[in-house]
Formats: structure tokens, sequence, C-alpha cells
């Protein structure tokens, strides 16, 4: 019997999906992976102000949970690819949607923040 | 002169609003505006976990940022709503798409982390 997922379960596995993908590193990692596989070096580049380590761990839960694929070259020095996998490229339009959001409608954010900057009486964050 | 907007360039104030919108709590709380207004003790109840210092934050910034409206009638005890606004609905959609990604593919998610797990040798997360 299949059972019922629902996100706004804590306990319901896919809770867990939501968070992993609702951060804003795999939304950008996975955009990153778009246009074929790339290297750990070229994704922390592009990754603007991502850390090693961050890098690492986001890179890990998405292979870990199938949407990436981690491939090591053995040469000097080791070379590491990561690739979308079918379930990634399954997931990535909506991380696209809210990327692009994000840029188009800051101006509209920016005016909204004002506004309730001045409403509080303080400073714009 | 429009400046150009690019989430993946740390300093660009859209990564910001990446962040807000990549976040569990926010795509919970726009998804349970979607039918119409909603009390505080509503949404608590339906983001299933949420804390209330995470809740009421996650309410501030989306107000700040100008995604829903905080209405307060003067009754007793105090009754706020929160609605989304034009610019909140028009972010629902590809939000609305994680969440329902995360629920309808939990099944292969597992079975990728089943079997990364055997390949590592530990137990599955």
């Amino acid at each position: 019997m299949e059972t019922t997922r629902d996100v706004y379960l804590r306990n319901c596995p896919c809770r867990g999906v939501l968070d992993l993908l609702a951060n804003k590193w795999t939304a950008l990692a996975i955009g990153a992976l778009e246009g074929g596989p790339r290297r750990f070096g070229e994704l922390r580049r592009r990754l603007d102000g991502v850390s090693q380590k961050m890098l690492t761990q986001t890179l890990r839960e998405l292979e870990r949970d199938g949407l990436v694929t981690r491939t090591v070259y053995p040469v000097v020095p080791l070379r590491v690819d990561y690739e979308l996998t079918e379930l990634g490229r399954s997931v990535s339009e909506p991380l696209s949607a809210i990327r692009r959001w994000s840029e188009d409608n800051i101006a509209h954010v920016e005016r909204a923040r004002a506004e309730y900057a001045a409403r509080a009486g303080v400073a714009p964050a």
C-alpha cells in the first residue's frame, strides 16, 4: 500500500527532501550542472561565496539522494566530475524558476523593504 | 541603468532573495497561504514541527520583502491574519512544484540512499 506523502507533516520522509531542495546552495549547484558535467573546482568558482566544506556537503547530499553522480578519474591531480542524473534533471526546472524569480523581482523586494523600514521607523536592511 | 542581476554572485542583492525563497519554512508557509488569509495559529498547526519563533521570523521576512501582508484586528484575543500579496502569489507556482517533487519522488530518493549506503558500507540515513 502506498503511503500518503505530505511535506506538511514533520515525520514524512519527503520533508527531508524538501529541506535539501529548498536550500540556496542546492538551487545554485543544480543550476550550475544544467549545462553538463562540471569539476569540483569549476563549481566552487561558479557558486561565488560557497566554502569548500559547504560545497562538499551539498554535493555529497545530492549524490546520496540520487540527484548527481560523482566520477573520479585516476589522474594527477585527481579529477572529480559531477553530473546531474535523470532524477536531478527532473527538478532543475522549478529550481531554475526560483533563481529567475529572485533575479527578476529584486526591485519589487527592495521597494517593499524600504516601505517596511519606513513604517517601522528604521533603516532598510 | 539597470544593473545585471545574478544569483551566482555573492554580492547581488538577489542572492538574499534566493536565500529567503530557498528555505523549507518559506516554501511551506507560502503554500499554506495559497487558499487565502490564515491566522498565525492556523499556520503554526499546518506547518507541523515549526517553532513559534521560526514561524514568526519566516513571516516577518516575507512581510518585509513584500510577499505577505500582516493584518492585526483589534479584538480580544488579538487576531492577526497573513495573506499573500500579488508578488507572493507570483512565486507560489515554482514553490508548489518543489513541494510536489519532494512528495512524488521520495521513493526514488530512498532507493538512491539505500544504494549509496550499500556502496559506502553503512546503514542508510
